[in-house]
């Protein structure tokens, strides 16, 4: 019989991801009804989910084995009334690639100094600082998810020293891992690049405040692709000013589009980019899907489930 | 018996290599007489040079077992005068990291279109142009030596599909080989980013003419840390101005400091870098020079000698 997939993610999700869905699910060796209309909700097997989708209560959905989130971000549907059923994120291949070219870049930007060569074209030949080599720059990935360990790898793969902080303790081949608060203030105090990767939970939510921002040593860059609110903006602004921090490159904010007005655009030393770090792909991110689909319809654990508890 | 070192590469060198050089022959266990000031020729068993150093004709140093010069580049010491000794180039693993920090940070720059957020501060949030992959985006490597193999690999790494070229062929783990001049027309004619890492000979000068540069696709991106005179300027120029190439950032150039007036420096396609692509360190350079030394006194075949056919 055919299992009865709901695309709840909105209409423009569904422009996307229509074609790409059906064609992962043949793909797959699933017989599948795939609609975005609203079914009868006791007959669907599987609901495809994005924030600010068209469900509000997942509760007359008895049947449904799994909500199946299209974004890694979470914060958003845990707390979605009635929702019981078993919650997977999206781990998309496609990007996870991006996020890393993203770090990568910016990473790499900051340490060569790139910047004051694009804004230093007037004819002066400036090469008396020469900047060091990426073995004498640590850098620090907060959050060891799949995309902070495949950045981090990717960081210590070009010599980096890397160090890699989560809230539980974790091993990562190439990365000097820490956890625990002690362990943040560890790695915060040796840092000359922060990447933010963390999921945005209570205990993520402000975690570079003003106390840990002031560990950092003088210059320290960030680089958040990760949650805008894993920032305390002030303190941010703030440490910028002072020339505490040297620069922050930010992908993600807590209002998308960041409104014109916002001190972050006119800042010096801020580099607004719009959240552009790292897309999914209609294409992969529908393979995803479609395999959790048949792992359910085979009796196999679902691949990227979250943890209630955890909040990721 | 001690060995005589004469250190013939100028005073400036000689003030940088003059501590680390003393302590890396100690550590390989040479006893060794180290000096800048002009010896008996006769008498003098390594020659480390750099060109612009005070040697005039090397014909006078008829036990000399090397020349052992400090720099990658020879071009500007194979000719000169009395040149009989074995002649070794500077491959320095940290010239090398460096090298490779440098190329993979301005490729990643060109693929993320981060000039664009750098020049876009001005709270328009312009989030709808998604760069390609990695994967999606060939970059080619002219020049297989040390450099463009460590280079190549570490792009390779990072999913882009690195294809490679060298006057004659060779094979590199990771990298699309191709040579001679037909391989080098299929490789540009599919170079989202080609990489200039030749040696400067001549049949590499001018090897970017305008008849190669018209091969690229549109909108591509060109990285020179290698020598300034492979590319013709005046052809470059040309196709920057009609949109044929994109983008070029030049770290090298035919005349340096690259003159104020040079056209380079005006152009919005063209980043001009001040020759940092590279720099030798003197302690990893002093250690290659004592360990060639080490070599030469124990019978062992020199590290990076010069081909002198070839010029390289």
């Amino acid at each position: 019989m055919a299992v009865t997939v709901f695309f709840a993610a909105g209409a423009a999700l569904w422009q996307d991801y229509r074609a790409p869905l059906a064609a992962a699910l043949e793909r797959a060796g699933i017989d599948a009804v795939l609609s975005d209309s609203a079914p009868d909700p006791a007959l669907v097997d599987y609901i495809v989910f994005a924030p600010g989708g068209i469900i509000t209560d997942f509760s007359p959905f008895t049947r449904a084995r799994a909500v199946l989130n299209l974004w890694a971000g979470v914060e958003k549907v845990v707390s979605l009334p009635g929702l019981t059923q078993p919650l997977a994120r999206m781990v998309d291949p496609a990007l996870t690639e991006g996020m890393v070219e993203y770090v990568t870049g910016h990473v790499l930007r900051h340490h060569l100094g790139i910047d004051a060569h694009i804004h230093g074209q007037d004819g002066v030949w400036r090469n008396d600082v020469k900047p060091p080599l990426a073995r004498e720059r640590p850098v620090a990935i907060l959050g060891l998810g799949a995309l902070g360990r495949a950045c981090g790898q990717a960081l210590a793969a070009l010599n980096f020293p890397v160090m890699g902080w989560s809230r539980s303790p974790r091993e990562v081949a190439g990365i000097a891992c820490h956890s625990g608060a002690d362990g943040l203030a560890e790695v915060l105090a040796r840092a000359g690049v922060v990447v933010l990767l963390l999921p945005l939970t209570a205990e993520t939510a402000n975690i570079l405040d003003a106390a840990r921002l002031a560990l950092l040593p003088r210059g320290a860059v960030i680089i958040n692709p990760g949650r805008g609110a894993l920032i305390d903006d002030a303190a941010l602004l703030a440490a910028l000013d002072s020339g505490r921090i040297g620069h922050a490159t930010l992908d993600v904010f807590r209002t998308e589009p960041l409104p014109p007005g916002h001190p972050f655009w006119a800042h010096p030393r801020v580099t607004v980019t719009p959240h552009v770090a790292a897309d999914t792909r209609t294409d992969s991110a529908a393979g995803v899907v479609a395999e959790n689909i048949r792992r359910g319809e085979a009796g196999e654990p679902f691949l990227h489930l979250v943890d209630r508890a955890r909040g990721y």
